[in-house]
């Protein structure tokens, strides 16, 4: 390509001060160094992960950055030492990395790199520890390694998966984190039995998508548990037979959730982040077989108590991260799925804006509306 | 036989006050009802449950009672109704049941079994409400459907296990509990890969048999922790070839073990009931794929806490009861596993009295000696 090697000019939204609207920005996009690959972005999302990151209520801020992680590509140029990726293959970045040489990447349980598990502390390569980006010669800070608010980006090998060049980039680059973080939990974690009862707690993205693995695996029952009833009937599309709304009940959800289901649920997915929900989300598993999978990321200083009867009388409490997929080996896989049509993709995504307008993509998130917006970076 | 159908008069070690050693006395054993056995008891031994109930400190006292749920023994008649058993056959009884027909019963991930589930409060059979054992007309109670401190008992059959009549029932008796119990949180529920490392916290009986079916599995590094330094040597026959002590250390024990295991231990198992041990048991699997299993039963009032991100972090936390096993299906089975030599048991039975010098059976748990003390019915 013309561009391999050399600097490219192009447009990036650029997140300057913790809250304030992304700015659109001409940036430099440096060439990738050694085991990296640069990319040229066509479709992104935005993930609430983003969003946290963005308001940086929570952590250290790190501006100016450029967020973004959910998204589609082509590989525009590879760096030194790159045999696995070449210009031209169609890629989903992803926030984490498989190196497939640390212990984790070894074994066939963990997808929790050494070397590229996610850092949102990081705003630079692992390289060389410098940024790639760059306006007028000062560096803005990339984040989570992936940067797809732009329209060319810069990663570590490591965390590009290339997949099916046939697979619409602008569906499947909404498997890069959310989505396939649900399913993942459903599919690969919790594995309910054909027939079973299955609770999801949360019904955003992660949750529904949780709930639709469910359908997938087979379960007869998946019971929606959200406070948000406007929810529940979107969520049928995705699986959901049944809604609880821990409002309208006195009792303890997990005890409402038993007594629908004769002492508990087999499978409970717990998407929310909320300690309580965690909790409840285990206690409901039925004694003897029932397993509850932790999605939802808990704030820093969550306790999670229970009784160890709980524990004692036979049910398993397993935490995952990114459904358990190596992001690599196993992403590829999953747009497979989409391709099968075993996986629908078409219902997650419910807005579309291009590029210039992707502060819209902010306030449809902060309003609660709809589940993904695909922001379309050529028009 | 000629006692089938009769009252067998025969001695008993009965219990008639909390904590007050056991009385030799001559009870009257009723003959077996609907699905009921009567078993001649060749060989009994002592667990720690026996004594916490005898000790009644943390349950209401229910006297005057005969404990014992360790044992070997001869059906000697069986009640309507029993078509899998007969006379002559040779049995494990077991304190928890088996009815084969409950949901947890028809579970292939569960031993919980609704009708025969332990019940460490009930002191009559469950067919009519009533005790078989009385002296002078007046009932005596049974103890978890078992009561094997007696030449004769009379069991609920789905609580009784027909082993392989050529097991030496003065050895095998002992994996009617505490060793099936620790073997099978090992082999069943942890499942330790070949070559993995292995935490067990806590050196009693199940302990030592939880070390023995991770050794049987084939983890390659056993850690033993405890708090009496005393029992390591002995540890070392269980397959244990590193221990920890936590008084030894500063640190708290779960950083210990990752240091000494770099990152954690792929597999932990509690035996100990102490709530903080199962806390440590949890935080010190490794990340990724670390498996913690709980075995000890713990205070009513214990609480497990532990940040949810050490669960995000992929570990799984399980509780098992009486190792997963399901007494009538799988009990003939670890038998067999002895048989072929695979389970070594003599090394757990370091003492032997007679009955009637049952009560030293009792000084010797109190004071720590010994794993486990056979008790002789007939000489």
């Amino acid at each position: 390509m013309a561009t391999a090697g050399k600097v490219i000019k192009c447009k990036a939204a650029v997140a300057w001060e913790a809250g304030k609207p992304l700015s659109m920005e001409e940036v430099e996009v440096a060439p990738p160094q050694a085991m990296e690959v640069r990319v040229k972005i066509l479709f992104t999302s935005l993930c609430h992960t983003d969003v946290y990151f963005w308001e940086a209520k929570g952590q250290t801020p790190m501006f100016p950055r450029i967020f973004g992680h959910e998204a589609g590509g082509i590989v525009e140029s590879v760096g030194e030492g790159v045999t696995e990726l070449a210009p031209g293959d169609h890629v989903l970045p992803v926030f984490t990395g498989e190196c497939k040489e640390c212990p984790h990447c070894k074994s066939a349980e963990s997808n929790m790199c050494d070397l590229l598990r996610i850092n949102t502390d990081r705003g630079v390569m692992i390289g060389d520890g410098k940024s790639r980006f760059s306006i007028d010669g000062k560096p803005i800070y990339h984040f989570v390694g992936t940067s797809t608010f732009s329209e060319y980006t810069v990663m570590h090998v490591g965390c590009v998966a290339k997949i099916n060049p046939e697979a619409p980039l602008d569906k499947v680059c909404v498997l890069s984190c959310g989505i396939s973080t649900g399913l993942g939990a459903s599919i690969n974690v919790a594995k309910p039995p054909k027939g079973s009862t299955v609770a999801i707690f949360g019904l955003g993205a992660v949750g529904l998508a949780a709930a639709e693995g469910a359908r997938i695996a087979g379960a007869s029952r998946i019971i929606g548990v959200d406070l948000n009833a406007s929810r529940f009937e979107e969520a049928r599309k995705f699986g959901c037979t049944e809604f609880v709304n821990p409002k309208d009940h006195t009792k303890p959800v997990q005890q409402v959730l038993a007594e629908m289901t004769n002492g508990g649920v087999d499978r409970s997915v717990e998407c929310t982040g909320n300690v309580n929900a965690m909790i409840q989300a285990f206690e409901c598993v039925h004694d003897g077989w029932g397993v509850a999978v932790l999605v939802g990321v808990p704030h820093k200083d969550a306790e999670f108590k229970t009784h160890p009867m709980n524990l004692l009388n036979e049910r398993t409490l397993k935490g995952t991260f990114f459904g358990n997929f190596k992001p690599r080996t196993d992403l590829p896989n999953v747009v497979e799925m989409y391709m099968r049509k075993e996986l629908e993709v078409e219902k997650f995504i419910t807005h579309s804006v291009p590029f210039s307008e992707i502060n819209k993509a902010f306030d449809l998130m902060a309003k609660g509306e709809g589940i993904r917006c695909i922001i379309r970076m050529e028009n």
